[in-house]
């Protein structure tokens, strides 16, 4: 509960506040300009800038100070890490509010994986808000670890840390007015909804707002970012790791169209999180983009708060929270200081606070593979020609090959001559023993088998390997971790990456996983591995069957322009 | 209920709209730019904006369409129709929202007035929000008809039309840190609460904003504006009757503040909605002192609706309800036809609807004076020297005077060669015979009595004369009338207007009550009353002890800088 009366007694100057912040640059995202000023601050919020007292004041002469900086929509779970950890190294880069939508976990462990935000929520020294994963399954093609239909999301949806629902990426389901989906639109209504319409134009995208879904972070081009701020949507220019489109977007940035941008994430993996950063990240670029400062700043801070109706975040003003971040310059970037309600949370780049791990119970122990060998990696030939699935440098799309591939004994097998693999996906949530099969060209890998838990959107295990025994091992490998990548050759484990929580997450802080993903990079490269390619991510995304052209699920191979399951053998 | 369904299938044009406007100039809010396209609408709402068929069409070639206008903050009362007349004089100007502080009506019936706006928001074709009367009394040095504590209040708080509570008089309450008014600003958490706080500046507001205040009407000064901006409120530039403050403000508006400011009119009485008319009338003085169209259109439309937080109204986009103003040109600003969810309402300047009237029995029979006579208008002297309010022409603030007055059989009299008359407030809603007596220099007014159940913010019966008698009479003449205004001279009724809604509203249409006061104005001119005064407003405000210096109540005279009841004699 906000401390009204203290408040107002620090504000008049009747009593002094717990922190004053003395003498600082004092960015107001109201008039888009630094003032001079000491910023208040008592029970966790700002009383007030001007000439104040407090019982500690801090010294800021030639400092800046901004409000907290805002990720509109991103996946935790995306970083490998851990909440706590994932909050450590964002928080240190200045985001003090995630707009976090649990759909990673949610496939794997449904409610448990909202109920354990939620749990997150509470301990963690950063402002957690959640939108409701509102695809789960992303699709019947798939077998997920859970269903979320609009009953079990009723559950979470008057809570007070859940602002409406997540990314509705089912737009086919929008625009076919498919019950289940207008159920989990009503049950939103007069909250928020995420959208999710990558190259949605035309008609088909106002029907898709007329629906009531407000925003998008799934732009490419400026010119679908306009037409999507026309129609009413809010823009979220996102960075991620697999997909980064800021800099294409900025040019969408002017006087009016501004207010309705934001920042977001989505998807950022360890490597870009230690090197790059955060949100902090993308108000360096905008800024070296040549953005006005002032606006990009505002799309760090009062714009979201503004979209997800925060009242109390996103400004330094009175009455908000003391989410307060101390820069040196207007350089780097990398606060010196980041308060979160008015606490030191990290400094100069490094968190500093120290919270006890949330009881992650309910997303442990998440294999249930039942038994698994390698009779079950064969692949029915009926012709000498497969489908195989043709990888694309750089892109998470894919192309449909028809090739001639090697049949012995009235099976496709792997070509290492002609770069073709045998790639698998073992369904892991439920010992269905379902495995879909199929063949890949491009990877360049020559010896070994790969394997991960980290598999869109339903993270079964998806396995790639030249021998099928390797491939089997390397399963083996990840299941006795409870989740996790493993790359294994002639037998032997070269190296593994363990993902306990859910198989999406380490137990390890962020430079320990980064540290071993460094090293798995450097083994699979020594298997061959083309350098065009991130196999880790490649695997991540091959069983992601909305993404075209051709891709893999448990129940097999999927032509994706189809939306069906289709036999390899052509 | 959103009929998401249709609005899915009208948008992508399978089905046609029930109503298309074609080829028309539509303004997007959002791009602060007109964009040539159909409007197609389909239960209420808009589906889409492009080329769209539907059963009616309508050419709309070489018009303007803009969404409809909101006024932020209005006491329809001070119209003195009913809502529903005030209703058919403001949709006709453009007017399809209205946010609603019931609070003179409060001041009268309490809860019950309340309810009866409730009541009317239903059945008008215009949309009501109602921000809760948060001050009722005004003060305690006043009986007002009801006491709103946060116990009433909280019947109201979740109804869906009810968005917070509306302007806090009592700054002094909150610095203060009044019990009660803190218990009313815990109810509104999560809520909006609107200000009043004229005049209020440094850490007095930084305290009033730190509280949670989150917009502020009573600015006069962009200075004044600008520094609330920056401390974060929102700001309602106000053109009301009693208080016309646009031109004074619009300096403040700026690239980065505008988004920021709303208009209201807070109070407008017959006469300018008549002759000048409502938010319209702001746009167009707005873009006659030199704002730029596209700013002025967002702060009558999407400005409000986002501070307010109305996600489907102030914009014209798939999804928002079809609240539309055509206009012939971007000069008159009277719209040539008005449609609020998609039905016309309104064509040039007149509204179309007919919608019954609600049930009023709430609001009637407000007249509980108890007996009266001539012998409760005496003043007792105890000196030569009175206490006199001294009248300050087109001002609401009044002087607090210190003169010798004719003291006869040792009461004070009025004295028509020195201009000063008697005043007096009879409590008229428990009919306690509560009686103040005071004495006023300046009106001019040489013979007869004015009465008037208009008398802020109570609402007793205020009465002004030379003879107690016509005094008496002018009130029982009120009395007659359940409310209203009575002119008396030597014995003979004059003029009246009836208002026996709450003794603030008339029954019949605002024409018919502006030709009834426009009598009543040519009557009291021939009484003698100076011109540089509408008496009806000087008696209206002469109760109202919140404004300096001197003032009078049922309680007696108030010295307003002293904030307590004091003598007449000096």
């Amino acid at each position: 509960m906000k401390p009204i009366e203290q408040l107002i007694s620090v504000a008049q100057g009747h009593v002094p506040a717990d922190v004053v912040l003395k003498n600082a640059q004092v960015f107001n995202v109201f008039t888009g300009k630094f003032d001079r000023g000491d910023v208040a601050v008592v029970g966790g919020y700002i009383a007030g800038i001007g000439q104040y007292e407090g019982q500690i004041e801090i010294d800021m002469t030639g400092k800046f100070i901004t409000p907290g900086f805002i990720d509109g929509h991103v996946h935790m779970e995306s970083s490998m890490v851990s909440p706590r950890e994932f909050a450590k190294v964002v928080v240190a880069m200045g985001t003090t509010t995630l707009i976090v939508d649990p759909h990673e976990i949610a496939n794997v462990v449904g409610e448990k994986g909202i109920e354990y935000v939620l749990d997150v929520a509470e301990e963690l020294p950063v402002h957690i808000f959640i939108m409701l994963p509102s695809c789960v399954p992303a699709t019947n093609l798939e077998t997920s670890g859970a269903n979320l239909t609009v009953q079990e999301l009723t559950r979470f949806i008057n809570h007070s840390r859940v602002l409406g629902l997540g990314e509705l990426m089912d737009f086919p389901g929008v625009l076919s007015r498919d019950k289940d989906i207008l159920a989990k639109i009503r049950l939103a209504e007069g909250k928020l909804i995420d959208g999710h319409g990558p190259g949605l134009l035309g008609k088909r995208l106002t029907a898709y707002i007329a629906a009531g879904i407000g925003s998008d972070h799934e732009c490419v081009t400026p010119e679908e970012a306009i037409e999507r701020v026309r129609q009413g949507m809010h823009i979220m220019l996102r960075e991620g790791s697999a997909a980064k489109n800021l800099l294409n977007l900025l040019p969408m940035v002017n006087g009016y169209t501004a207010r309705r941008c934001m920042f977001a994430t989505d998807d950022r993996h360890p490597a870009d999180l230690i090197n790059q950063g955060h949100i902090n990240h993308m108000v360096r670029m905008s800024i070296d983009a040549g953005i006005e400062l002032a606006t990009v700043l505002q799309m760090a801070t009062i714009n979201p708060a503004t979209y997800f109706n925060l009242k109390d975040i996103g400004a330094i003003a009175p009455g908000y929270y003391a989410d307060l971040l101390v820069f040196d310059d207007l350089i780097s970037w990398v606060p010196t200081q980041v308060y979160k309600q008015g606490q030191i949370v990290a400094t100069k780049g490094k968190s500093v606070f120290n919270v006890l791990k949330t009881n992650d119970k309910k997303i442990r122990n998440t294999m249930h593979l039942g038994n698994i060998s390698s009779g079950q990696l064969k692949i029915k030939a009926s012709s000498r020609v497969a489908r195989v699935i043709g990888l694309v440098p750089h892109q998470l799309i894919t192309a449909s090959l028809e090739i001639e591939v090697p049949v012995i004994n009235g099976e496709f097998v792997s070509d290492r001559d002609n770069d073709i693999l045998k790639l698998a996906v073992f369904e892991r949530h439920h010992g269905t023993g379902n495995v879909g099969v199929g063949l890949v060209k491009g990877l360049g890998m020559s010896v070994g088998a790969i394997a991960s838990t980290v598999a869109h959107d339903s993270h079964n295990v998806v396995v790639i390997g030249s021998d099928d025994d390797d491939m089997i091992r390397a399963v083996q490998e990840v299941e006795k971790m409870q989740g996790g990548i493993a790359i294994v050759n002639e037998g032997k484990v070269l190296g593994t990456l363990a993902l306990p929580l859910a198989g999406l997450m380490s137990e390890e802080d962020i430079y320990a996983v980064h540290t071993k993903l460094t090293d798995l990079h450097n083994i699979v490269r020594g298997l061959g591995v083309n350098p065009n390619y991130d196999p880790f991510m490649t695997l991540a995304f091959m069983s992601l069957p909305v993404i075209p052209s051709l891709k893999l699920t448990d129940k097999g191979l999927v032509d994706v322009n189809k939306f069906a399951v289709v036999p390899v053998s052509v």
